[in-house]
């Protein structure tokens, strides 16, 4: 990658980026039982819709991700959206050849309507009044923004991790929308394991005497110590323990220990940083709203814990990508996408990645991983005729 | 089992045991620079001294045990001691042929010297002046009881997790003082990852405004929520993802979500209950005092990073154990122990057990395990004459 005319910027990114606020009007109802008569939701764009509209890509984020996946939103920023490396010029999701549209989910704490925007009803921040979601939800805000766009049908829909969550619920409940489904990282329901570490993440913000029962804004105060220690808690989640050991080995910043609570090991230096620097960024609403469409998520639920009946309603081509070193959602879950969407006779690839970091691997550019999604998708970008 | 004789408890157990407190009257100088003048240990002991003193097995704990591993403290409890299924006359550690201590650890928190015990300079609990301890300190500390005892040399030594640590230290510190060492379910040093987690439980304590910076007994509170979330993230290293699949599912209590923060899956249930329950019966400045010492132990920092050079100073002859489900302390862990104790020349057997439930599996009495320990330790009990 070179330094280069864009602004100084590198030629194989998108360059400056203004996020875009769009306006649904029509009520949208939740799994909950509750609607939200109006909604809104951050939107950022790469690329140029072709005339037949056939070219669009939905990019589905993650826990902490949000609309801002590529480029740079100011001359001064000093790093690019969360999936930059996977999308621009030339990259795997070749903005040259593809619309790629992401946003901030409903719920989300960087301008969509969510917990920390203004609840017309009551003038105040939601709150803890903003419903719990599901991915169901969102991918009914998505296929309303789809329709705000002009978008009938997405050449395809990208996620990893939660994301990925969000293609399955895609290519089953809209199927005639999408004709590819992008699976990265993800699972088909998150394991006993997977909800434990979810509630201790809430039960640490919930516990904090600063979360005031979620009304945090109205008393001036964050629930910091709280949504630090859920995302430190991720962070163990995100990389694998051989990750850990390269990373940080078991050095010690200084030679001899202290005998006290102050950083010893280098490993305690790099989640105190990663937490604290969260807290500042994100709200402990939405946190607590992600972990729970985490755990709700089970497509299968419906059709009698068969995953294959689910699948045998979409109609979209799947790729399912897992990483070697990733222990949040190990290969063998992907493995079970893959199985079930054989079972319902749809048409797969699977690519297991060699890696070493852990889950955050999918946000990494991997040789391997690069050109499989490369490969994928430029059938996908000529079938769109792009 | 059957019920019988002994106030209707099983016969196979040593039954009714009364604690007794040890007073150390010489001073112990610790790895932090500090030193006590004096301390007491509680401790119960199984079994008879034979005459020739050389029957004596050490049972070292683990972070949360204490010196109630077997038999029952009063005619009213519901549980036995933490190891109640592998000691007791006809059981593994062999009541009828070992004279078997087991003692709440330097710094715990049922009875013996502590950071909840009255520190004699000031009339009040040590709280936070309670020294940072390392596993060479309890080895000391341990020592000095086995001479109150009047045992020069162990028969064995054994713990499992923190307690194997403790093992290894025996073997390399005072070589002399014990003939075999048994260690289960163990490793060599903490990983990035293990310390990440001690971390996390750390900042939990520390961060909960009812800690008061360790002196919440000045205050009349705990640290309940601290406490809690420490306990809870300690449980689910304790189990295998595939024990936590096999024992709550997804398995939610009521069969609709609740679209709110109640336990809606057994797992949340479960954290809950055992977190809840530990803040009852468990210090908040002990527990930030194991979690030290399980991240400071590391044998072969003064052999250059060599283990096998700190073997090399043992001459007991060891058995190492580990679990295939465990993965705080991986098989992979007990396997770098093997291997140094192989290069410094020593005689070891490694037994590796197939179990399901985690490394929780070293308290639970898995057939193929006993059958190891009951093997091994019958021929302890042979060259001691028991």
């Amino acid at each position: 990658m070179g330094e280069a005319e864009n602004g100084g910027r590198d030629t194989d990114s998108v360059g400056l980026v203004t996020p875009r606020r769009i306006r649904i009007e029509r009520p949208l109802t939740l799994d909950c039982g509750r609607s939200l008569p109006q909604h809104e939701l951050i939107v950022e764009t790469y690329g140029t819709l072709n005339a037949a509209r056939s070219n669009a890509v939905l990019v589905c984020h993650a826990l902490s991700g949000d609309h801002h996946a590529a480029g740079y939103n100011s001359e001064h920023d000093r790093k690019p959206g969360w999936w930059d490396s996977c999308i621009g010029p030339g990259k795997p999701i070749d903005t040259r050849r593809f619309y790629v549209v992401s946003l901030n989910n409903l719920g989300g704490c960087k301008g969509s309507t969510g917990p920390n925007t203004v609840n017309p009803a009551t003038g105040k921040p939601y709150g803890p009044d903003f419903p719990l979601l599901t991915v169901r939800d969102w991918v009914r805000s998505q296929a309303m923004l789809a329709d705000a766009l002009g978008i009938d049908c997405w050449a395809a829909v990208i996620g990893g991790s939660l994301g990925g969550m969000q293609v399955m619920q895609w290519a089953i409940d809209l199927p005639e929308r999408l004709r590819h489904a992008l699976i990265i990282a993800s699972a088909p329901k998150l394991s006993a394991q997977n909800i434990a570490f979810n509630e201790i993440a809430r039960q640490a913000i919930l516990s904090d005497p600063n979360f005031h029962g979620g009304r945090f804004y109205d008393h001036d105060v964050l629930p910091k110590h709280g949504l630090k220690l859920a995302r430190m808690l991720g962070h163990i989640t995100y990389l694998s323990d051989e990750a850990m050991r390269a990373k940080f080995g078991r050095m010690q910043r200084v030679n001899q220990f202290s005998f006290n609570f102050d950083v010893e090991f280098e490993v305690e230096s790099y989640l105190r940083y990663q937490g604290q620097s969260f807290v500042d960024r994100f709200d402990a609403n939405t946190y607590l709203l992600m972990t729970k469409a985490l755990d709700y998520f089970d497509p299968a639920r419906e059709f009698g814990d068969k995953l294959s009946d689910a699948f045998a309603r979409a109609s979209a081509r799947f790729l399912v990508v897992a990483f070697t070193s990733d222990w949040r959602f190990s290969p063998q879950r992907s493995r079970e996408i893959v199985q079930a969407l054989i079972r319902a006779g749809r048409d797969v690839s699977y690519a297991l990645i060699e890696s070493n970091l852990g889950h955050d691997d999918f946000l990494m550019p991997i040789p391997q991983y690069h050109k499989v999604l490369r490969n994928y998708l430029d059938r996908v970008a000529r079938e769109a005729g792009a």
